[in-house]
């Protein structure tokens, strides 16, 4: 999958022009293109210095602007993802990143195939650029379709984050399924245990159209297996972040309390990422996360104690059932 | 191996007694530990609050201070190393770690190893407190024992660092070998390095006397065979590391220059910790580490490119011969 690099960086030309230091933030899958990206920007502003931040990116929630300002840059270029609402302590652009593939070939594929009427329609910021048109693909295919503003963190109308599916959720009560248009299942398996709809994925990099009820299915009988575990659990890490959008301290500290009244032992343990090569350094029985929602369902299997979500906790300690299953959201 | 852990909570007490939230930083193998130290803190403050930051402890540079105010926390308490003169952004204490390992029968049957007489002794923070002992035992075995203050950012006499091995070296011309008390070969390799004399180590976890002539053999022709496939790089990426004690931006500007002088391309990258997964996203062809010292020796075969110093930077672009090889420190 390729990347409108060019244009982004086009985008944001005014604040480079003026800088002088520029820190400049790459999601891994464009890590490799930061010879590329340097030299973008020195086409506006030849005499900026460059500093590539290493770390993580995952979203706009996740913004290096303690590093930026650590590497004595005066502004944090942020590639791949809109304005999450962080207060940066530098000035910060945020340079979406359009995909270069075109949609319109796996769209038309999945207007054929979804038999229902009323489609809401959703997608990442990669590929916000292209609504319109999927939108008009499937009307001329006879399909009504809705798109909505999130009422969340995400920006654009139409626009799911892993933390915020609420373009798709307000549209729960008018549409019969929805349409999410992008790669990978994460994203869009919101909508489908939130509303309880069907959820159709029309995937323009590997050409495919499919529906996510077998993969809720899964990721239910996998729930259910960490939930079952941690109810064993004595010992609880709640963990928490500092990454500047992701902090929910309260959130840790009102945990630590639920824990310890119910007679388990509770310690709130700081993280950047949470990864599966630190965390057996701990010798807890389970977790619960408070940092990125999508945590306790990525990557599930690479860690060997339960991560459980807050809700999820709450069954765990018998104050939630099994059947008001909720996801985790910002 | 154990560490003597109550000690050290209480050589701390002063500072937990009017802490209200104390941020605890523990070295990894410490960190299942972690609900131990909560307890030895709460004897001694019962109303403070505590979390506990997870990331990496991998010496006094490695100051979570950042973090700490992050979450709201009054006093940073890192446990493991001495202090090493960073300016902390947040109040911190310290708390050193000795080993509870008996040195006496490792260090005795050193003595009886040694043909050469006159010793420089040093050791790691870990076991600082044994060395009286130790050189109690070598002087009543007949030789004659030398120790030093080191010149460098280890604080204690005959203290070694990864980055700071004075207290060893500045003896050269009045021993005729040396003797490290502790585990490892990574911290008294650098003075079989810099003082081209026979360095023993007396182990005492594994109750092993062990010299370090052929790891040193290893670990040159190691860096001789990195060495030779950097000189072929095109695209370099200089490691820069905001860990508060590690920094060194000036030299990683300096570097970007020189290899640029030398008709190939560099970029800076700025990392937290540099590790092996996240490092291949980069497309570059090698890398030089102005970071931690030890980086381009421990786990250099986790890294399918070759990590530099910046000596052995000098070798590929010409500016130093092999014969004139020296480690980088601080």
């Amino acid at each position: 999958m390729g990347y409108k690099i060019e244009k982004a960086v086009e985008n944001a030309g005014n604040e480079i022009k003026t800088a002088k230091r520029i820190a400049v933030q790459l999601p891994d899958g464009m890590k490799a293109k930061s010879a590329e990206v340097a030299e973008l920007i020195k086409k506006q502003n030849k005499d900026s210095e460059i500093i590539v931040l290493g770390g993580s990116n995952f979203g706009g929630c996740d913004i290096r602007d303690k590093e930026a300002v650590s590497v004595g840059a005066d502004l944090l270029l942020h590639f791949g993802h809109a304005d999450f609402g962080v207060q940066e302590k530098i000035k910060t652009v945020y340079a979406e990143i359009q995909s270069d593939l075109d949609i319109e070939k796996i769209v038309t594929k999945a207007a054929k195939e979804i038999k229902e009427k009323k489609i809401g329609l959703v997608t990442t910021i990669q590929h916000i650029n292209s609504l319109e048109k999927a939108k008009e693909i499937l009307q001329k295919n006879g399909k009504e379709v809705f798109t909505a503003k999130p009422k969340g963190k995400a920006a654009k109308e139409g626009q799911l984050l892993g933390c915020d599916w609420s373009a798709g959720g307000v549209l729960k009560g008018e549409v019969d399924c929805y349409l999410y248009v992008g790669t990978g299942n994460f994203h869009p398996i919101s909508l489908a245990v939130d509303t309880g709809k069907k959820v159709y994925v029309a995937d323009p990099e590997f050409q495919q159209v499919r529906e996510l009820t077998e993969f809720k299915k899964k990721l239910f009988a996998q729930r259910a297996a960490k939930i079952d575990k941690a109810k064993s659990a004595k010992k609880f890490g709640i963990l928490l972040t500092t990454k500047p959008g992701q902090m929910r301290l309260k959130l840790a500290e009102k945990l630590k309390q639920e824990i310890e009244s119910a007679g388990k032992e509770a310690e709130i343990i700081e993280f950047d990422n949470i990864n599966p090569q630190i965390l057996p350094n701990f010798k807890l029985d389970a977790y619960v996360n408070t940092a990125c929602p999508r945590i306790p369902l990525d990557d599930v299997e690479a860690f060997d104690k339960p991560i459980l979500s807050p809700p999820e906790l709450e069954i765990v300690l018998g104050k939630r059932k099994w059947e008001e299953y909720k996801l985790d959201h910002f």
